[in-house]
């Protein structure tokens, strides 16, 4: 059994975490942090897990991280960079669900967290831990950056796009949208039922966080800069992202089967057959993207349609996902739950 | 392997039934009917099922039902009725989700549903299927009443005090409030989004069909006539029952531990500390039923405020659980999901 | 023209009032104060009032509120009580949409509201502001406390039953369920999008603030103690609140032509046709409380259910009504919005 | 006053009329027809409208429509281009909120709406009625052509850019959200509560109805062929459309000074400040479109949101303010409504 320790289980990614690690069968939850909660059982703070979950949370100090196999960062960001040395130091893999490790370039990061990062050469260490694109350097890695949620949705679905060189690289668009879990669950106007319920807006359209991490992804399948609009929306629904992508084709292709071949033997994203409109509903739960392609109007434009969880395949599925590929686990251990629907 | 057939799987309780047995070590989904959508891939209507569900329905002469070790009917009141004396006379066991089995008096069946019963009987035989309560005729039963999923959550609740016998039977009341899929799946004005989101009201206060199917139950528990009053309420959720009940205390006991000794021994009624509210979210997709009760302000008056997903614990989740029992499998298997939060 | 001030403008009473007051054809807003935002045009906080209000939000030092005709308090509890006596005296008239002169027996008020009461001689002047009941009282008032939006919702349903004495005073249940704006607009957990949307609970059953504001209506009306229970639930939605009240008859008589007579003159309490169900969305934005009377399977229970939007007859709609009925303009001035539905 | 007839009024640009209507002080409802429901009183199907709207349901031939001044249709597409003509003969002015009168070219209507349309004459003499482009063709008018939903908001933020020619016709997309109230009151599956709640997703990605008749209109704006997608997509919220537009800049200007002055003169067209992000809630109920201009970390990308109620600016507010110009009104009376707000 793998020794499990989560640092900072107080949020939704934590409480995913807890969710899907408590029926994983080759894991074992050794320790769960919080030094404000120290002490409460976490099925107090999170109901749902009364009855699966029976661990308290504790202390850094008391913790024992040291003695896990792999402890998840489900912190804000900036702390995990702070923590991973010693960890790896100690033998233990790390799995960063925040930013910390995710954009190669530090002068970037730090332009966009606002802040001087602690440890530059294990940025350079640390492998993007998008297995449909990483599979490989995962399986030997040490430190994993977990992808961001919309990240994860929006590479996804540009991906066998950029990577065929089959689009114009002057003008990508993603237009998405996420739920409300996605703001996380620090008490914040904006994100009150009162305010966000029903009620759609745009935000952040001058810039998101997420915008350089996609860009370098994109820009990695391209092998070339990419110029790429993205424009963040919140959505009033708990659990769910919808990336809408916009392209110029330059070679004509078919584009259908494209996708069916890149993601043939990928368990956790779906292409959906011609005309389907992919809902967010149908991965709720779930960690699965699932994707379906369009060319409106017999037009030159190709229209992609991307859903994940941002719990699941957006953070704590994919996190858990990585975790299997890490220790040599079935890529699919314990990421079986079917998408609640309705 | 128990071989499962599924009469009737284009609605809510349907598609829950697929999620929970599409995971189920111990069953075989063998066959769903639909005769409208003959031919059509179950995951094609309910794309959370791609990937994980293969099945396509099938009308019921093809479905080979009586090749079946149990068959499930998810189907309108009025249905099984007419099917299940062919099935238990091929050896097959049956468990009837909707209404058909579930009150003892016929005449009362018959004027609340407004048909003739085919098969007076087979109601005569059949088993209300509320473990809690009956688990030991389950075992030995051949023809199971799913519960409600109102008078699920409305005799767990209850049942500690009318056993205990420590209220007054003269006048109990329900207060009892359902998210939307409990209406089904079938288009109807009044369960439009548009109509039920940002919305609440009661409805059937002159009378719910539900009411005699409690009545018949707390009667039972307490022995003897109640007088009982029952008014559901439409929530704007999706999942989830809330029912609070009402009763004057007769005798001076400890509330408290009545019910955690009641329910010491059940994996799936869970008696929450004394002063919680137990929230609908913490069983969704799960199936248990978080039980909380009060005495406000040192009054003579008890508070029981009960939870369950109505398609889990209230209808598919509870069938399972069922099948488990009459199987002689764990009561637990292929019941572990953890509830969805946030 | 009316002058008016509101003290407090930043929470949903605040923004209301606004909505109400900016088309009152009687009325004129002077100021509007809020130290934190001082400054700021309340339109930039609340968007909708673009292009209808062009008022800034001011410091109580410049607001220059002796100035004004009718001050509203729309603060938190214990800030009215602070700063009445002296608009009192400057002959300001005041209408406090908060607590602090809603009960009038002190005690009991600081033993909920966890304070010393600043002005009890100002709780015995001032008048409860609930017209129904108080109309005459309001007419010659410089005091109103608006009442609350439970009690209100939950007064107007057992005001006949109660001044008819026809139900058992002994056990009277008020279950009731309000929106989310109910709780504020103060960053809270709880109420977050992703805490509070898809879920449904009951809070406070051991006691809420509005139960002795209930409590002491209810036995004013019955003209002697009465045993109330009250549970209050939040609905995932934003405005509205229900309230399903419960009682035992104690006389034979026709319930619905009791209704229709009592509030035959009131142009805010609409009894509906027998056999009805009032829904939150009939009363959206709108100044009006909707009642059903049910008599359940021709029991001796009756069953009240009560509509009401929170935010206006629960709160700013009925302090403008009171504010029209203390300066003799028509009572229905500037209240005359439809119900927005859908 | 202006005799208003309405035909069709059980959905919901019907209800919203009405609600419009009730309180217009220049108008006065005189008939609303439904063969179906004649009879019933309108308050009855829609209960926000008790105490307000007197009027039932009649049948067509009892209305006396040709009595009238105007007559809105809030009809299925086909039913305004069959009854016109003898309208108009009366001398009744028609006010079309369904799109038989919207696409001049006849071939392309019948192409998108799979109907031979009953008089193409009557096509060339409607005028497009959205006042911000044809107010002076609208004063002259006797038949108006009230646009879509979708194609107020995405017009109204593409115009004043193709209108000054400052970007690139060749590849204009508009990502558009509508909430479940643009999908109407009829009963069907996917617009079920439990279906579209906590959900979201793409539609008709291949070809919406609402293309074409954007696609004139941004083309007329511009003076020659654009290249538009037009992707539509269910929000799980009641009213309210979000229109996200993108666009490549060709000329360098300042397009926060260009929005404030081609809006500068229009009462129902709001362009918040540079950096503002449009929220729907912000325009619940009120008959506005407010828009905000963004150019991403200064590249030559603009993007637009715009956002309407789609049942207010998007339908029934757009036809009064219609109705006002056609009479000689003021353009904004009874279109007062501050949007409620939360």
């Amino acid at each position: 059994m793998i020794k499990v320790g989560i640092v900072g289980g107080t949020g939704y990614t934590g409480v995913e975490l807890l969710r899907l690690l408590a029926r994983h069968p080759g894991a074992e939850l050794k320790a769960i942090t919080s030094r404000k909660e120290a002490g409460m059982p976490v099925a107090e703070m999170f109901p749902n897990l009364r009855g699966r979950v029976s661990l308290a949370f504790s202390t850094p100090e008391e913790a024992g991280l040291d003695q896990c196999d792999v402890v998840f960062f489900a912190t804000p960001n900036g702390v995990a960079m702070q923590q991973t040395r010693a960890l790896l130091d100690a033998g233990v893999k790390v799995i960063d669900l925040a930013a910390d490790f995710r954009i190669k370039d530090v002068k970037v990061w730090e332009q966009w967290y606002k802040m001087e990062h602690a440890c530059p050469d294990l940025v350079a260490q640390a492998v993007y831990g998008l297995p449909e694109i990483n599979r490989d350097q995962i399986k030997g890695a040490s430190l994993i950056a977990n992808p961001g949620c919309y990240p994860t949705a929006v590479q996804l679905g540009f991906l066998p796009l950029l990577e065929a060189g089959v689009i114009d690289t002057g003008f990508l668009v993603a237009d998405a949208k996420s739920g409300v879990s996605g703001a996380g669950r620090k008490p914040e106007t904006h994100i009150l039922f009162a305010e966000a319920s029903d009620n759609f807006r745009a935000y952040a359209v001058s810039g998101h966080r997420h915008w350089p991490e996609i860009k370098q992804g994109l820009e990695n399948f391209a092998g070339k800069p990419v110029d790429f609009t993205f424009v963040p929306h919140l959505l009033p629904l708990i659990r769910g992202i919808h990336a809408t992508l916009y392209a110029k084709i330059s070679a004509d292709i078919d584009l259908q089967s494209l996708f069916e071949k890149r993601y043939a033997n990928e368990a956790f994203v779906d292409v959906l057959p011609a005309g389907s409109h992919p809902e967010t509903r149908s991965v709720r739960g779930a960690n699965v993207c699932r994707i379906a392609v369009h060319r409106p109007q017999g037009s030159d434009t190709v229209v992609v349609l991307s859903v994940i969880d941002n719990l699941v395949k957006g953070a704590a599925g994919q996190a858990v996902q990585n975790m299997n590929i890490l220790f040599g686990l079935d890529e699919d251990l314990g990421l079986a739950d079917v998408g609640l629907l309705p």
